[in-house]
């Protein structure tokens, strides 16, 4: 016995999620119908499509925006030289939050993965290559991950600016603030020796 | 630094599933924003609407229904003088997939809880009550979950009907078939014990 079409339909959309399985879509599609109200279930449905028609992908960075430059790439007050790579629109609003940063973003959506089959053309590289050719940048700091994939993605900037005259930086590894050494992992331990400096 | 409006509203709308919280509700609405398809979106947010026009509750038995009785309760060859009562919709699915069972059932849609402030009035229970009291039923199977809520609930129906002439019984407890003894919760081998019989 199978469930009416219209909820099977809802939880065919939950499943489409990240980690959210058959049950896991069973109990969010039953729980939509039993707990929800009507204009609860309205305001999901509208706030899905707000999506596809309110949000673009900044066509300078890949940051998500209102309007077709975001509000970073358009704040003159910012330095445009200084351009900070991350792969992820979350990574970005991480670093958005400690408030400390000035210079802009490149969203790359996305690391190299072999695995996966997402090669360096699969991430949103160009425009970024384009402003390092046109000599308006000063400053490249990669922020991918500390992964193998971050890493590759890194490495492959790299080598792909390098005729370039411009400054690449990586952001620091070492030991997390507040963290307690023993619960460090040794590749971390290992980079915050690398990276040691005089006291 | 917030999100555009369109997906702090998606986000509002995630975070009200069971078991999302701020940072799972991102991660859902970024994952609909970079990876689904606007076709994807724009049937799941469909579907969602599907489920408030569709899907009507069985005014018999609570049961999900794409008319207003539920195959089951319209289905002439099934007993109708005997009912399974089970908490929810998801349980009536799961002795329907055994394919034994050829009696109705009974949603009642939450079992009392005194943490959650949940009483017998809140359950479905009326339109049982007004078919044993109209002599309509044989027995009555009460199938509530093996835990504290479900075994009060279980106690309570059995009490509010105890003054009609029905049969009320309960699902047996005991060991999980192809379970191993050593893996089994205690309360359930006492359980197995209390209901063991002649071999």
């Amino acid at each position: 016995m199978k469930y009416p079409k219209a909820l099977e339909d809802l939880i065919d959309s939950f499943s489409l999620l990240p980690s959210v399985g058959r049950k896991s879509a069973e109990r969010f599609a039953l729980y939509c119908l039993n707990r929800l109200d009507e204009a609860q279930i309205i305001d999901f449905s509208n706030s899905l499509i707000g999506i596809t028609k309110d949000i673009h992908i900044c066509s300078s960075c890949g940051n998500i925006s209102e309007k077709d430059i975001c509000s970073i790439c358009s704040d003159e007050k910012r330095n445009h030289r200084q351009i900070l790579v991350v792969e992820s629109i979350k990574d970005l609003y991480t670093i958005e939050k400690i408030n400390d940063y000035k210079g802009i973003y490149h969203v790359l959506n996305g690391a190299i993965s072999f695995s996966k089959g997402i090669g360096i053309h699969d991430l949103n590289i160009d425009s970024l290559v384009d402003k390092v050719k046109n000599n308006e940048v000063d400053e490249i700091i990669l922020a991918t991950n500390a992964t193998l994939e971050g890493e590759t993605t890194a490495r492959y900037i790299k080598e792909l600016l390098s005729e370039y005259n411009v400054k690449i930086t990586r952001l620091a590894y070492g030991l997390p603030v507040g963290g307690d050494l023993s619960y460090v992992d040794e590749m971390t331990v290992l980079k915050a020796f690398e990276g040691r400096h005089e006291y």
